[in-house]
């Protein structure tokens, strides 16, 4: 007999994408961003780096909640702090996913739904996107909870906001908007999220914020449905460290505007020139390009890969892709040309 | 219709102890350490709070599970990392208990085992430890995981490490023996791990190491099942700094221990002048001492907030007390000469 749940026993888990610990790597492969986080980031850690570290950490992360709810337009009980986004997904799968319950996400999307559907041991449903990368037709049909990434990895595509709201309204379940590369893009759902209980956006400073490393995340949603998330999350899910960091770099919206501008004019090229190298290429509102070629892939993938130039290859049911993170127009560059020796 | 699985709009989920974010307060509720971490601590996350934040972590903490290894004399693949050791309490709960199994924890003890089977949606069981705060007989019967502190929590009390090994021996499930507390004991069950698969001993760097803030702990098991909590857990459970600090922290075993010494000291002290004043007490094994009287202690904490003394309150089926957190000499001093004109 097993000591684990048969659903462990089946799954894989989840894989990352590769984090070598070594230096001189191009690491292109999990949309971390190019540029440092605001310099404010470093301050606010040298100054929480006390004696206080010995107490637990604000188990609401107040201040952070009190200046992200200015900055969205919410209260701070319209908001939870998470280890990340994936914590917060964590915590709306184990709030809302019984064994006879469904989840429901798009394909191509995200893996780790997935994975975090197994865990719980609930139904799962991957339902295409429409050939112009909407939702299909009664997408939420049948859902106990649905993950909608938007802007989507690893297409980059995006669904219109008031769309995504109406789906949420139709809906009988939480819709959960994962927001993870909204930065990048032109619209986001939080202010549709006061008129529609269903809706439930999620975040995180590992994109445009660039702090993958420190993990922190929000979920935004009415104080009804933070209360059962709070139940759900460990008391003291984020720390002393990681919620002045994040706060810092929230109250830095200077720094963090000319970063993303940065990166947006560098995506434009990016896909400009895959396209003149022959991949197909989709229209990006996150911070990578999805690569197609009408041939394999991975072959591509693997000879950069011995260069020393991580992408990340992707394969689903129907459809496979290279999707490249934009980094500095230098490194951009070093891809580029490596590729276009290749190609 | 709920949005949540029914036992989550059932429970109300774990309450932390206070803790209050203004200063002056003498906080003596959460098993904090009054003194501050090691100095080695502040120099590794000012080392680490650079340009790489915006980089993923090390999803295995690979660097911390070498010097842990050493130091516990295991292999790293002997160890998972958590962000804090309730995430290691939460990752073996739902590895293991799908809703028709059991979680069997001694009574009274950590309120939190409760609150993680409620979340879970398994059954839960509390036993009576025996009038001498061993484990009764056939107490691992029907479970699929049983959660153990050693030392116990709220009464500082242990169990000897080769009887809890052969309690796990003995059992058909895991049994996590939770060592929170145990760097102010006189033994722990590491060593045991390695002769019995059903062993998995959790630690936290939130008590004996100073550092409640950055939330880091780890479980010990056999590698089969350390692999499978790493399945469970979120890939980027702890972030960069913590990791680099609890690395530090643990790599100044000097500093630890004079740190300890000095905390036992004071624990003798607390007990003695508690007797003194009428409580009746256990010998205790950790860093608190578990208070008694014949007459309600609500009271008596109740005035203690109100002069800003915290300490903590605990109601079970059929015991209540006071745990009271070891502070600074002085700590204890101000607390005693409070006491002294109360009771």
């Amino acid at each position: 007999m097993s000591y684990f749940r048969p659903g462990i026993d089946a799954t894989q888990g989840y894989t990352p994408g590769e984090q070598p610990q070594t230096v001189g790597i191009l690491k292109l492969n999990t949309n971390e961003n190019p540029y440092p986080p605001s310099p404010r980031v470093y301050e606010a850690i040298q100054k929480a780096a006390t004696e206080r570290l010995r107490l637990y950490p604000d188990p609401l992360a107040t201040r952070f909640r009190e200046v992200a709810g200015e900055l969205y337009g919410v209260s701070p009980d319209w908001i939870v702090a998470a280890n990340g986004s994936d914590d917060a997904l964590t915590m709306l799968t184990r709030a809302c996913l019984d064994t006879q319950d469904l989840m429901v996400v798009p394909t191509p999307s995200y893996p780790l739904y997935r994975v975090l559907a197994q865990l719980q041991g609930c139904g799962y449903a991957e339902r295409p996107f429409t050939e112009d990368w909407q939702l299909s037709k009664d997408f939420t049909a049948g859902a106990k909870l649905v993950f909608i990434p938007n802007p989507n990895s690893p297409t980059g595509t995006v669904i219109a906001a008031e769309q995504l709201s109406r789906v949420a309204e139709a809906a009988t379940c939480l819709v959960v908007v994962d927001e993870a590369y909204v930065d990048f893009a032109d619209d986001n759902c939080i202010r549709l999220v006061r008129a529609c209980e269903r809706l439930v956006v999620t975040r995180t400073f590992s994109k445009s914020y660039s702090l993958a490393g420190i993990r922190f995340g929000f979920a935004v949603a009415q104080p009804k449905v933070i209360a059962a998330l709070r139940k759900v999350k460990d008391s003291y899910n984020c720390d002393a460290l990681s919620i002045v960091a994040a706060t810092a770099a929230l109250e830095d919206q200077i720094y963090f505007l000319a970063t993303v501008a940065k990166i947006k004019a560098t995506r434009q090229r990016l896909a400009r020139e895959l396209a003149r190298l022959g991949f197909s290429t989709l229209d990006s509102h996150a911070n990578f390009v999805w690569a197609q070629r009408p041939t394999p892939v991975k072959p591509l993938y693997e000879t950069l890969r011995e260069r020393g130039i991580l992408i990340r290859y992707l394969r689903y049911d129907h459809c496979e892709g290279l999707r490249i993170s934009v980094g500095t127009d230098a490194e951009i560059d070093r891809l580029l040309d490596t590729l276009t020796k290749l190609v």
